[in-house]
């Protein structure tokens, strides 16, 4: 039975780099036999365009229907000045609400042949290959945010963040158990000398630790987290955190690696639901032209093939295809050194396909 | 007239360190005809010892009756195991606000002969001076902080954050007159796209704003500038944020230095409270074995003349005195390269004297 990937490419350079991705996949049914069924949807800003919604009851539907959901980038400066939840990055929390993607699995790779890229000396990144695991249907994202006055008349905003002890557990315990068919070490992240919040989330990481007695276990602050990663981040396996601070630290590691054109992204849910695009955006500036990095978009299926289809070996084949292209050299404006040829991104996604 | 400083020399290296900026201020007093009244009072876990409290009331008092507050440390794993409220790092929450410390000045500087301590490129830190302007009185850190239930009877922790109009304006209105002293530059660090007391802060901004017409602004996400700084650190000047922004990012801005045991930091409040610390911890480990760096403390010492005692040109002598010892090749044990020769504290204490 073919299996039903909803494509959302959405905004800017998303259907540049979503197209190549869809050929590679197409490339792994012919060398697999493995077979998908492709329905292009709606989303973000080119949903507005079309339907004044960023996430169009049509477009949500096809992806509770589907399989799992590949998505390219939404956002552009077109959109901008509408409302908050009018605006394409509104269709990321409506899918992750409504697709119930508890968890977003963000690794952060270093490639040998890219360690140049980084910011950071060779020696700091070089072999840096963590995993955060972000909580992300909960905390202060899900809250109540509202504006009030207070005694004396003044303006006041707030926000509640919140977690129960379930919502705690499954993200962490996911961790746990990706952590076992990793290097075996969690470092759960939290602001527990501060907030009631992160005391229950180190309560919940101790039970739950007791189910893994094979997983060394490291609690950091986020601020310690923060420079960590800057210090030594080789010291990282999985890194697992609530909402908020998995949203910071999650763009920090991926900044360490220096190429954030390659780095994909999973959001698991409730159920079969999941979700796999790019970490990187729209980029609507290089929109069109043929020039953006489809690699991260490719990778994010190779993500797809492994949690959603428990096709390993094809996603496999994926990955070590995109590590060959880059071993030969070739490499898009991106990641290109000064003066180095640099291919479209066409031209990418036929040498990965070429490879595979 | 004598000015009154308040010495809390607190927990682990923290009396090694404050000893050393004591004696820098005693020089200064003879070179430049000042004078300040030292007293010594416990606290953090020196106080729990004690007293059974973090912050006691004769060491407020005498915090709020002094010209400046000169702090060391406090923590330290003897007292890791007490409840929140009568941890050493309470006195810190308690100092702030009861002294209104509103304001954290934590500049992250890159000195040339210690460029080499980071660990990303020297083309990339090279000449970083940003300086991070945190809100300490708000937010999620004095917001309330509770368990419940939910409905279904399970448990869940809440934690709320919370904004008023003028407690935002005071911060970012600081934060633009600090930058007309320097680069001109304001960064506005916020999660705008998400919460509530995001929106408020950007309003607010654009109100202060107008009456700066000559700073440059740029709005951040958190989340995006986690990343900038690991990218490119040297677009920063002011970097203005809420409590919680500003705990990550001052730690993750500090660490990009390499060189923790130089950083200072100033804590403004209400009238004229002020409290001046180094930004590292207690590091119980080498405390009372004279191995500590002195100079984040005698920056901090500088920093109090500079805002609290507006003594200027004596500010200006203690840090070329701490450019000169670095750039003679001066080093403690946690700047030197291996192999290098190292001074004791009260050597590098001994080393900024001779160069006043
Ligand atoms: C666009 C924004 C709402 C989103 C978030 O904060 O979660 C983004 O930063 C991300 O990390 O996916
Ligand atoms: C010790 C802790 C409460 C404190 C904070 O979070 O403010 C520390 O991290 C700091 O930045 O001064």
């Amino acid at each position: 039975m073919a299996k039903k990937i909803a494509v959302l490419p959405g905004d800017g350079i998303g259907p540049d780099i979503i197209a190549e991705a869809v050929k590679v996949l197409n490339k792994v049914e012919q060398i697999f036999g493995t077979s998908y069924q492709f329905q292009e949807y709606p989303v973000g800003g080119t949903a507005i365009d079309q339907t004044g919604e960023p996430l169009p009851a049509s477009t949500l539907q096809a992806c509770l229907e589907s399989d799992a959901v590949l998505l390219g980038a939404v956002g552009g400066p077109k959109w901008d000045n509408l409302p908050g939840n009018k605006r394409p990055e509104a269709a990321l929390l409506g899918l992750r609400k409504e697709l119930g993607l508890y968890a977003n699995l963000r690794p952060a790779v270093v490639y040998p042949s890219l360690v140049g890229a980084s910011t950071l000396k060779e020696e700091v990144v070089s072999g840096v290959d963590l995993l955060v695991v972000r909580e992300l249907t909960g905390g202060i994202y899900f809250g109540e945010h509202k504006r009030t006055t207070t005694e004396s008349g003044e303006e006041k905003a707030i926000d509640v963040l919140e977690y129960t002890r379930s919502e705690i557990e499954r993200i962490v315990r996911l961790a746990f158990e990706l952590a076992m068919k990793r290097r075996k070490k969690v470092t759960s992240v939290d602001k527990a000398n501060i907030i009631e919040t992160s005391r229950l989330w180190r309560e919940v990481v101790a039970e739950v630790q007791k189910d893994f007695p094979e997983v060394e276990v490291d609690q950091q602050y986020v601020d310690n987290c923060a420079m960590q990663l800057v210090r030594n981040p080789k010291q990282f396996d999985v890194i697992v955190t609530e909402n908020m601070f998995g949203d910071i630290l999650s763009d920090e590691a991926a900044m360490l690696t220096g190429s954030i054109g390659m780095l994909a992204s999973a959001s698991i849910g409730t159920g079969n639901n999941a979700m796999y695009e790019p970490i990187h955006g729209s980029a609507p500036d290089i929109a069109g032209k043929n020039i953006a990095n489809p690699i991260a978009t490719i990778l994010s299926a190779a993500m797809m093939l492994r949690f959603s289809l428990n096709q390993i070996k094809e996603a496999d084949a994926i990955e070590a295809a995109v590590t060959s292209v880059l071993e030969k050299g070739l490499r898009t404006g991106d990641l290109a050194s000064p003066g180095q040829a640099t291919l479209s991104t066409t031209e990418m996604g036929a040498a990965v396909i070429a490879e595979l």
